[in-house]
């Protein structure tokens, strides 16, 4: 046991060259508002982590639209006119196409498995060389997981393919392309927007979230069949966008803090969408008039077959994807023989 | 973006006063060998991360046997001769008969449902009023998680259990009392020990811990059938253990700088565990004359229903295990609608 006890006048010297540093603080909008389970709460409680550990940087939560949309914050990062946004690479889909595939991959790996890509083979390296090649200024660092989310709320029951045609449905990331070539025409409405058009027959249906998420938004009122598994995000993966100008400021020590904040997130987020569920889904059955229903082998195969063909074809269309696509298949490839064997099978309804 | 400067005056105050704290080094013995992959490694990137992120509390790593025997870790951190431990608490057993429900449960929550148990509901009150009720004098922090490990290397194909029946195996935790149970006689042998004790034919089995880990021990030179899944173990918990007056004196923002370090270990952990393990039965299975064996439902159920006795009769003979068993089996019941219908089934060989 030792205790290294620093001689006053050192400590004051040290301190006052550490004083020409300052404090840093971050202006982060978050990509879901601070009152939202899990969601939202993940990037408050990324704050109070990087808050309560360091003495150089500050982080401030700002929920969406505060700052900027949620939709804009990756522009707004990359410009410096926001200094960081807690999101997910899922919104931005539409700019990058290889973007969700480090947020949500149907039939993709769940938390261990993605978590293991990310930290200890090639995810992370290719997460920030996407941003970089996509000219984005912007540095990146996993900050949050969530286990699978439910794969939607439905008016009435789906028995088949015939049942999804023509339907009106908000839906995220690569899941979305699917619905569509299932005949499903679909949006991404912002968490808020949800309801509202549900309830005025805008959408037919919606997925969201977790039920204790999606329960928060009142869907249950509206749409009384809730389908899992959730095959289109067995894992959502969250992210820490700075300001690249600002992270390359940052002595090391600041820029450690940060990442092992967002690292210890991780486990918070995950622990929490874990523990948190199961409740809203009891209220679900006893008390709102859910229904809980499970995709059939036939169904899930049909999403299963039809994602392979999405994913051939975003490869063929765009080199990155191509890159990022075949690097996740290989390393899943790999894990195969641990998964089959290591875990014990899964309880069934 | 804003960019709060101290005046120099008042950092030079603030520092002296902070001077008077000086930088508090603490002396953490490790349970595991820094050179054993995923286990060892897990001690030595927590020293990492906090040394990393941290001006006032430094962690200085020593392998098992350098300061203290594994097995006195608890003892040493307790009276102060040690100022820390990475450990796991199953290694406890034989003094607090709950310690192992903190560490791995046969049968047990996997990585998430145990994350979401000690962080969001009662697993860490009730982890820090076990070592305080029996009288130790540490502070505990949950540092570590993996996947399963295998349930064990046999030098014969077990076909019922009649090939169990005799046996002489290494085995840790609770599984061993399931074991025993079924007629194996069990110790409880060091990772060093255990190959010498194959070789020598003092034992005639053994399970350790992951495939790397256990390839590092050579195992699969004396004994070719490696059983799965890992029900004995479904996830492992890791703590660090802090000596209670020494963490009492630490001011509340190194208080948080361990317990960050910790929580972003756990990610940093189970990550390695699940990306790095396939490899080794990749190897195993082509180079080493491996056979990879599951379990068949029978011996699954045979296992599971003894545990179910062994469990019942801890409860019976000590209260605390009663009151964390109801605990954990009261969560448990509550997150089966949640684990029965958000994942994807497991593929199986």
């Amino acid at each position: 046991m030792k205790h290294r006890v620093l001689a006053s006048s050192l400590a004051v010297t040290l301190t006052v060259a550490g004083a020409a540093n300052a404090q840093e603080t971050f202006e982060m909008t978050s990509a879901f508002g601070k009152n939202l389970p899990i969601l939202g709460t993940a990037g408050v409680a990324f704050t109070e982590k990087i808050n309560g550990i360091s003495e150089s940087v500050e982080f401030e939560h700002f929920d969406p639209g505060e700052l900027v949309a949620t939709l804009e914050a990756l522009d707004a990062v990359s410009n410096g006119s926001v200094d960081a946004a807690y999101t997910t690479s899922g919104y931005w889909q539409g700019k990058i196409t290889s973007a969700s595939l480090f947020a949500a991959v149907p039939f993709g790996p769940e938390a261990g498995e993605f978590l293991g890509w990310m930290f200890y083979d090639d995810g992370l390296t290719l997460f920030q060389r996407m941003y970089d090649e996509a000219g984005y200024n912007v540095h990146v660092i996993p900050c949050g997981i969530i286990a699978p989310e439910t794969s939607g709320w439905f008016k009435n029951e789906i028995n088949g393919i015939e049942d999804l045609e023509g339907l009106n449905m908000r839906f995220f990331g690569l899941g979305a392309e699917v619905m569509q070539r299932l005949g499903v025409s679909t949006s991404l409405l912002a968490g808020g927007d949800i309801f509202p058009a549900l309830e005025r027959g805008a959408i037919d249906a919606t997925e969201f979230s977790m039920p204790r998420i999606d329960a928060r938004l009142g869907f249950h009122n509206i749409a009384k069949y809730n389908y899992f598994p959730g095959w289109h995000q067995p894992a959502t993966m969250f992210e820490l966008l700075v300001n690249k100008d600002r992270w390359d400021d940052l002595d090391e020590r600041s820029q450690k803090q940060i990442e092992v904040a967002c690292m210890a997130n991780i486990t918070d987020n995950y622990a929490e969408g874990e523990a948190t569920n199961y409740e809203a889904m009891v209220d679900n059955t006893e008390n709102n008039g859910v229904i809980i229903k499970q995709w059939d082998a036939e169904m899930l195969d049909l999403f299963e077959s039809t994602w392979n063909e999405v994913a051939a074809e975003l490869a063929a269309e765009d080199p990155y994807f191509a890159e990022v696509w075949a690097d996740l298949q290989e390393y899943r490839e790999g894990y195969d023989i641990w998964n089959r064997n290591i875990y014990l099978p899964r309880p069934r309804n």
